[in-house]
Protein backbone atom coordinates (compact mmCIF):
# COMPACT_ATOMS: atom_id res chain seq x y z
CA UNK A 1 0.00 0.00 0.00
CA UNK A 2 1.38 3.20 -1.44
CA UNK A 3 0.96 7.02 0.70
CA UNK A 4 2.00 10.13 0.27
CA UNK A 5 2.94 12.04 2.85
CA UNK A 6 2.61 16.00 3.53
CA UNK A 7 6.37 16.14 4.72
CA UNK A 8 7.72 19.22 6.57
CA UNK A 9 10.73 17.39 8.86
CA UNK A 10 8.98 18.57 11.52
CA UNK A 11 8.33 16.04 14.24
CA UNK A 12 4.76 15.57 14.00
CA UNK A 13 4.94 14.65 10.23
CA UNK A 14 8.16 12.24 10.88
CA UNK A 15 6.43 10.47 13.45
CA UNK A 16 3.35 10.25 10.80
CA UNK A 17 6.06 8.67 8.89
CA UNK A 18 7.44 6.31 10.55
CA UNK A 19 3.62 4.90 12.34
CA UNK A 20 2.45 4.60 8.90
CA UNK A 21 5.94 2.51 7.68
CA UNK A 22 5.22 0.19 10.79
CA UNK A 23 2.52 -0.10 9.86
CA UNK A 24 3.31 -1.83 6.54
CA UNK A 25 2.78 1.45 4.10
CA UNK A 26 5.45 2.31 1.40
CA UNK A 27 5.38 5.71 2.28
CA UNK A 28 6.68 9.02 0.35
CA UNK A 29 7.45 11.71 1.56
CA UNK A 30 6.29 14.87 -0.38
CA UNK A 31 7.74 18.36 0.53
CA UNK A 32 4.89 21.10 -0.78
CA UNK A 33 6.25 23.93 -1.68
CA UNK A 34 5.35 27.31 -3.58
CA UNK A 35 6.91 25.46 -6.82
CA UNK A 36 5.15 22.40 -6.25
CA UNK A 37 2.59 21.78 -9.29
CA UNK A 38 0.16 24.49 -9.24
CA UNK A 39 0.51 25.06 -5.73
CA UNK A 40 1.70 28.36 -6.19
CA UNK A 41 -1.39 30.08 -6.87
CA UNK A 42 -3.21 29.10 -3.79
CA UNK A 43 -0.02 29.91 -1.42
CA UNK A 44 -0.42 33.26 -2.76
CA UNK A 45 -3.60 33.63 -2.35
CA UNK A 46 -3.75 32.61 1.12
CA UNK A 47 -1.19 34.06 1.88
CA UNK A 48 -2.70 37.51 1.03
CA UNK A 49 -5.97 36.64 2.83
CA UNK A 50 -3.73 35.95 5.78
CA UNK A 51 -2.39 39.27 5.28
CA UNK A 52 -5.52 41.09 4.60
CA UNK A 53 -7.19 39.62 7.72
CA UNK A 54 -3.73 39.19 10.33
CA UNK A 55 -5.03 35.72 10.97
CA UNK A 56 -3.30 33.11 10.19
CA UNK A 57 -5.01 30.09 10.98
CA UNK A 58 -7.77 29.98 8.37
CA UNK A 59 -5.37 30.99 5.43
CA UNK A 60 -2.44 28.11 7.15
CA UNK A 61 -6.29 25.81 6.84
CA UNK A 62 -6.64 26.53 3.48
CA UNK A 63 -2.98 26.27 2.16
CA UNK A 64 -3.44 22.65 4.18
CA UNK A 65 -6.05 22.01 1.91
CA UNK A 66 -4.89 22.91 -0.95
CA UNK A 67 -1.52 20.71 -0.14
CA UNK A 68 -3.37 17.52 0.20
CA UNK A 69 -5.65 18.08 -3.00
CA UNK A 70 -2.33 18.81 -5.07
CA UNK A 71 -1.02 15.68 -3.34
CA UNK A 72 -4.20 13.94 -4.33
CA UNK A 73 -4.03 14.35 -7.50
CA UNK A 74 -1.04 12.19 -8.41
CA UNK A 75 -1.38 9.16 -5.86
CA UNK A 76 -3.62 6.59 -4.23
CA UNK A 77 -3.67 7.35 -0.68
CA UNK A 78 -2.54 10.89 0.89
CA UNK A 79 -1.31 11.46 4.75
CA UNK A 80 -0.08 13.88 6.99
CA UNK A 81 0.76 14.55 10.17
CA UNK A 82 -2.63 16.00 11.90
CA UNK A 83 -3.12 15.32 15.34
CA UNK A 84 -5.67 15.29 17.89
CA UNK A 85 -5.02 18.04 20.11
CA UNK A 86 -3.69 20.55 17.03
CA UNK A 87 -4.34 23.91 17.79
CA UNK A 88 -4.69 25.08 14.48
CA UNK A 89 -7.87 23.87 12.63
CA UNK A 90 -7.16 20.47 10.94
CA UNK A 91 -9.24 19.40 7.79
CA UNK A 92 -12.83 18.57 8.63
CA UNK A 93 -14.63 15.55 8.26
CA UNK A 94 -16.52 17.00 5.30
CA UNK A 95 -13.76 18.61 3.70
CA UNK A 96 -11.67 15.12 4.09
CA UNK A 97 -14.31 13.52 2.33
CA UNK A 98 -14.83 15.50 -0.50
CA UNK A 99 -11.13 14.75 -1.31
CA UNK A 100 -11.16 11.21 -0.95
CA UNK A 101 -14.41 11.27 -3.01
CA UNK A 102 -13.02 14.57 -5.71
CA UNK A 103 -9.60 12.65 -5.96
CA UNK A 104 -10.31 8.95 -5.27
CA UNK A 105 -7.64 8.39 -2.79
CA UNK A 106 -7.83 7.51 0.58
CA UNK A 107 -6.47 10.24 3.22
CA UNK A 108 -4.57 9.03 6.70
CA UNK A 109 -4.17 10.75 9.26
CA UNK A 110 -2.24 8.57 11.69
CA UNK A 111 -1.59 10.84 14.16
CA UNK A 112 -5.03 11.83 14.46
CA UNK A 113 -6.52 9.07 17.52
CA UNK A 114 -3.13 10.31 19.86
CA UNK A 115 -3.73 12.93 22.29
CA UNK A 116 -0.74 15.52 23.11
CA UNK A 117 0.78 13.13 25.79
CA UNK A 118 0.86 10.16 23.86
CA UNK A 119 2.59 11.95 20.82
CA UNK A 120 5.53 12.98 23.02
CA UNK A 121 6.18 9.80 24.74
CA UNK A 122 6.39 8.17 20.86
CA UNK A 123 8.38 11.23 19.74
CA UNK A 124 10.92 10.74 22.78
CA UNK A 125 11.15 7.11 22.23
CA UNK A 126 11.76 7.36 18.68
CA UNK A 127 13.48 10.47 17.81
CA UNK A 128 16.33 13.02 18.50
CA UNK A 129 14.32 16.66 18.23
CA UNK A 130 16.07 20.30 17.89
CA UNK A 131 14.04 22.48 18.55
CA UNK A 132 14.20 26.21 16.77
CA UNK A 133 11.70 29.80 16.87
CA UNK A 134 9.49 29.07 13.90
CA UNK A 135 11.33 32.16 12.07
CA UNK A 136 14.43 30.37 12.57
CA UNK A 137 13.54 26.98 11.63
CA UNK A 138 15.05 24.53 9.13
CA UNK A 139 11.47 22.42 8.85
CA UNK A 140 10.06 23.17 5.35
CA UNK A 141 6.86 24.15 6.57
CA UNK A 142 4.95 25.99 3.61
CA UNK A 143 4.20 28.57 6.65
CA UNK A 144 8.12 29.57 6.26
CA UNK A 145 7.33 30.68 2.20
CA UNK A 146 4.21 32.53 3.75
CA UNK A 147 5.99 33.95 5.58
CA UNK A 148 8.92 34.98 3.20
CA UNK A 149 6.51 35.72 0.33
CA UNK A 150 4.53 38.32 2.70
CA UNK A 151 7.82 39.77 3.89
CA UNK A 152 8.57 40.60 -0.13
CA UNK A 153 5.39 42.18 -0.31
CA UNK A 154 6.65 44.47 2.97
CA UNK A 155 4.19 42.65 5.67
CA UNK A 156 5.71 43.32 8.78
CA UNK A 157 5.14 39.07 9.23
CA UNK A 158 6.52 39.20 13.30
CA UNK A 159 2.55 41.40 13.68
CA UNK A 160 1.28 38.29 11.55
CA UNK A 161 2.60 35.23 12.97
CA UNK A 162 2.56 34.80 16.83
CA UNK A 163 6.27 33.83 17.00
CA UNK A 164 6.32 29.75 18.19
CA UNK A 165 8.33 26.78 18.50
CA UNK A 166 9.30 24.90 15.67
CA UNK A 167 10.70 21.42 16.03
CA UNK A 168 12.64 19.33 13.21
CA UNK A 169 14.11 16.05 13.94
CA UNK A 170 17.57 15.82 13.34
CA UNK A 171 17.89 11.96 14.33
CA UNK A 172 16.26 8.48 14.41
CA UNK A 173 16.71 6.35 18.30
CA UNK A 174 16.08 3.31 16.11
CA UNK A 175 13.33 0.30 16.78
CA UNK A 176 12.97 0.13 20.37
CA UNK A 177 9.88 -1.64 20.87
CA UNK A 178 10.25 -1.37 25.00
CA UNK B 1 4.04 1.88 27.38
CA UNK B 2 1.29 -0.14 28.48
CA UNK B 3 -2.01 0.45 27.23
CA UNK B 4 -5.39 -1.05 28.03
CA UNK B 5 -7.82 -1.96 25.18
CA UNK B 6 -11.05 -1.95 25.16
CA UNK B 7 -11.45 -5.86 23.33
CA UNK B 8 -14.60 -7.08 21.85
CA UNK B 9 -12.61 -9.75 19.10
CA UNK B 10 -13.83 -7.72 16.04
CA UNK B 11 -11.82 -6.56 13.80
CA UNK B 12 -11.59 -3.00 14.69
CA UNK B 13 -10.38 -3.68 18.15
CA UNK B 14 -8.39 -6.43 16.95
CA UNK B 15 -6.92 -4.17 14.37
CA UNK B 16 -6.17 -1.59 16.69
CA UNK B 17 -4.14 -4.25 18.75
CA UNK B 18 -2.30 -4.89 16.14
CA UNK B 19 -1.71 -1.30 15.20
CA UNK B 20 -0.55 -0.33 19.10
CA UNK B 21 1.38 -3.28 18.80
CA UNK B 22 3.54 -2.87 15.73
CA UNK B 23 4.24 1.35 17.52
CA UNK B 24 5.11 -0.47 20.57
CA UNK B 25 3.23 -0.56 23.21
CA UNK B 26 2.94 -2.91 25.25
CA UNK B 27 -1.07 -4.32 25.16
CA UNK B 28 -3.01 -5.67 27.29
CA UNK B 29 -6.80 -6.73 26.18
CA UNK B 30 -9.53 -6.43 28.52
CA UNK B 31 -13.28 -7.06 27.50
CA UNK B 32 -15.92 -5.50 29.44
CA UNK B 33 -18.89 -7.07 30.56
CA UNK B 34 -21.65 -6.81 33.22
CA UNK B 35 -19.22 -8.51 35.34
CA UNK B 36 -16.47 -5.98 35.27
CA UNK B 37 -15.93 -3.78 37.96
CA UNK B 38 -19.18 -1.85 38.82
CA UNK B 39 -19.83 -1.72 35.04
CA UNK B 40 -23.10 -3.85 35.54
CA UNK B 41 -24.72 -0.74 37.27
CA UNK B 42 -24.15 1.32 34.00
CA UNK B 43 -25.00 -1.27 31.73
CA UNK B 44 -28.61 -2.28 33.13
CA UNK B 45 -28.99 1.73 33.47
CA UNK B 46 -28.14 2.06 29.29
CA UNK B 47 -29.82 -0.92 28.40
CA UNK B 48 -33.13 -0.01 30.07
CA UNK B 49 -32.49 3.33 28.78
CA UNK B 50 -32.34 1.72 24.84
CA UNK B 51 -35.31 -0.11 25.20
CA UNK B 52 -37.02 3.17 26.81
CA UNK B 53 -36.22 5.55 23.76
CA UNK B 54 -35.97 2.22 21.21
CA UNK B 55 -32.81 4.50 20.21
CA UNK B 56 -29.78 2.24 20.79
CA UNK B 57 -27.11 4.54 19.84
CA UNK B 58 -27.38 6.88 22.30
CA UNK B 59 -27.55 4.09 24.96
CA UNK B 60 -24.35 2.11 23.27
CA UNK B 61 -22.49 5.17 23.29
CA UNK B 62 -23.31 6.01 27.09
CA UNK B 63 -22.14 2.12 27.72
CA UNK B 64 -18.94 2.66 25.49
CA UNK B 65 -17.95 5.74 27.75
CA UNK B 66 -18.77 3.65 30.76
CA UNK B 67 -16.60 1.05 29.27
CA UNK B 68 -13.55 3.56 28.81
CA UNK B 69 -13.94 4.81 32.09
CA UNK B 70 -13.74 1.41 33.93
CA UNK B 71 -10.32 0.66 32.25
CA UNK B 72 -9.01 4.31 32.94
CA UNK B 73 -9.29 3.46 36.82
CA UNK B 74 -6.51 0.89 36.62
CA UNK B 75 -4.73 1.81 33.14
CA UNK B 76 -1.94 4.66 32.85
CA UNK B 77 -3.29 4.56 28.83
CA UNK B 78 -6.34 3.28 27.46
CA UNK B 79 -7.70 2.63 23.63
CA UNK B 80 -10.63 1.45 21.46
CA UNK B 81 -10.82 0.56 18.08
CA UNK B 82 -13.09 3.62 17.40
CA UNK B 83 -12.98 4.19 13.28
CA UNK B 84 -13.26 7.62 11.74
CA UNK B 85 -16.01 6.61 9.51
CA UNK B 86 -17.94 4.87 12.62
CA UNK B 87 -21.71 5.13 12.46
CA UNK B 88 -22.79 4.46 15.79
CA UNK B 89 -21.82 7.63 17.96
CA UNK B 90 -17.87 8.17 18.78
CA UNK B 91 -16.39 9.65 22.01
CA UNK B 92 -16.07 13.16 21.69
CA UNK B 93 -13.15 15.58 21.80
CA UNK B 94 -14.54 16.60 25.53
CA UNK B 95 -15.41 13.66 26.20
CA UNK B 96 -12.07 12.12 25.92
CA UNK B 97 -10.28 15.19 27.17
CA UNK B 98 -12.29 14.82 30.62
CA UNK B 99 -11.82 11.39 31.09
CA UNK B 100 -7.90 12.39 30.53
CA UNK B 101 -8.40 14.78 33.13
CA UNK B 102 -10.05 13.29 35.55
CA UNK B 103 -8.45 9.50 35.60
CA UNK B 104 -5.05 11.16 34.39
CA UNK B 105 -4.46 8.60 31.79
CA UNK B 106 -4.03 9.02 27.75
CA UNK B 107 -6.40 8.14 25.48
CA UNK B 108 -5.35 6.31 21.93
CA UNK B 109 -7.72 5.55 19.06
CA UNK B 110 -5.12 3.87 16.93
CA UNK B 111 -8.19 3.68 14.04
CA UNK B 112 -9.41 7.55 14.13
CA UNK B 113 -7.40 8.78 11.27
CA UNK B 114 -8.25 6.05 9.00
CA UNK B 115 -11.16 6.28 6.79
CA UNK B 116 -13.16 2.89 5.90
CA UNK B 117 -11.23 1.72 2.78
CA UNK B 118 -7.77 2.14 4.66
CA UNK B 119 -9.47 0.27 7.22
CA UNK B 120 -10.72 -2.31 4.97
CA UNK B 121 -7.17 -2.90 3.03
CA UNK B 122 -4.91 -3.59 6.50
CA UNK B 123 -7.96 -5.57 7.42
CA UNK B 124 -8.05 -7.54 4.83
CA UNK B 125 -4.05 -7.65 4.83
CA UNK B 126 -3.49 -9.06 8.34
CA UNK B 127 -6.50 -11.03 9.41
CA UNK B 128 -8.97 -13.96 8.76
CA UNK B 129 -12.31 -12.84 9.13
CA UNK B 130 -15.99 -14.52 9.65
CA UNK B 131 -18.63 -12.62 9.99
CA UNK B 132 -22.10 -13.39 11.66
CA UNK B 133 -25.00 -11.83 12.32
CA UNK B 134 -24.57 -9.71 15.17
CA UNK B 135 -27.49 -12.20 16.89
CA UNK B 136 -25.72 -14.91 16.17
CA UNK B 137 -21.85 -13.55 16.86
CA UNK B 138 -19.31 -15.13 18.72
CA UNK B 139 -17.61 -11.66 19.84
CA UNK B 140 -17.66 -10.19 23.12
CA UNK B 141 -19.45 -6.56 21.90
CA UNK B 142 -21.07 -5.91 25.34
CA UNK B 143 -24.09 -4.69 23.08
CA UNK B 144 -24.71 -8.59 23.36
CA UNK B 145 -25.13 -8.58 26.88
CA UNK B 146 -27.41 -5.91 26.94
CA UNK B 147 -29.50 -7.84 24.40
CA UNK B 148 -29.48 -10.74 26.12
CA UNK B 149 -30.24 -8.77 29.30
CA UNK B 150 -33.05 -7.18 27.67
CA UNK B 151 -34.71 -10.31 26.31
CA UNK B 152 -34.66 -11.69 29.98
CA UNK B 153 -36.84 -8.87 30.85
CA UNK B 154 -39.59 -9.24 28.27
CA UNK B 155 -37.89 -6.56 25.29
CA UNK B 156 -38.59 -7.58 21.95
CA UNK B 157 -34.95 -7.17 21.35
CA UNK B 158 -34.99 -7.85 17.64
CA UNK B 159 -37.28 -4.53 17.16
CA UNK B 160 -34.97 -2.36 19.19
CA UNK B 161 -31.63 -3.36 17.68
CA UNK B 162 -31.48 -3.22 13.62
CA UNK B 163 -30.09 -6.46 12.56
CA UNK B 164 -26.50 -5.99 11.65
CA UNK B 165 -23.47 -8.35 10.54
CA UNK B 166 -20.74 -8.44 13.18
CA UNK B 167 -17.04 -9.59 12.56
CA UNK B 168 -14.85 -11.33 14.45
CA UNK B 169 -11.07 -12.36 13.77
CA UNK B 170 -10.70 -16.20 13.51
CA UNK B 171 -6.81 -15.57 12.04
CA UNK B 172 -4.14 -13.86 11.90
CA UNK B 173 -1.95 -13.79 8.00
CA UNK B 174 1.66 -13.11 9.61
CA UNK B 175 3.44 -10.47 9.10
CA UNK B 176 3.65 -9.07 5.85
CA UNK B 177 4.90 -5.68 5.17
CA UNK B 178 4.35 -5.80 1.06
Amino acid sequence: MKVSLLYSGGKDSSLAAWMLRRLGYEVKLVTVSFGYADFAHYARESALAIAGDGFPRRGLHQLHIAALEALAKESEAIADGTRRDDRVPMPTLSEVQSIEQRYRVAYIAPLRGFGAASIKNLTYRIFNIEYAPSEASKSADYEKEVRAYLKDKGYDVNKIFPSHVQSRVIGYKGENDE
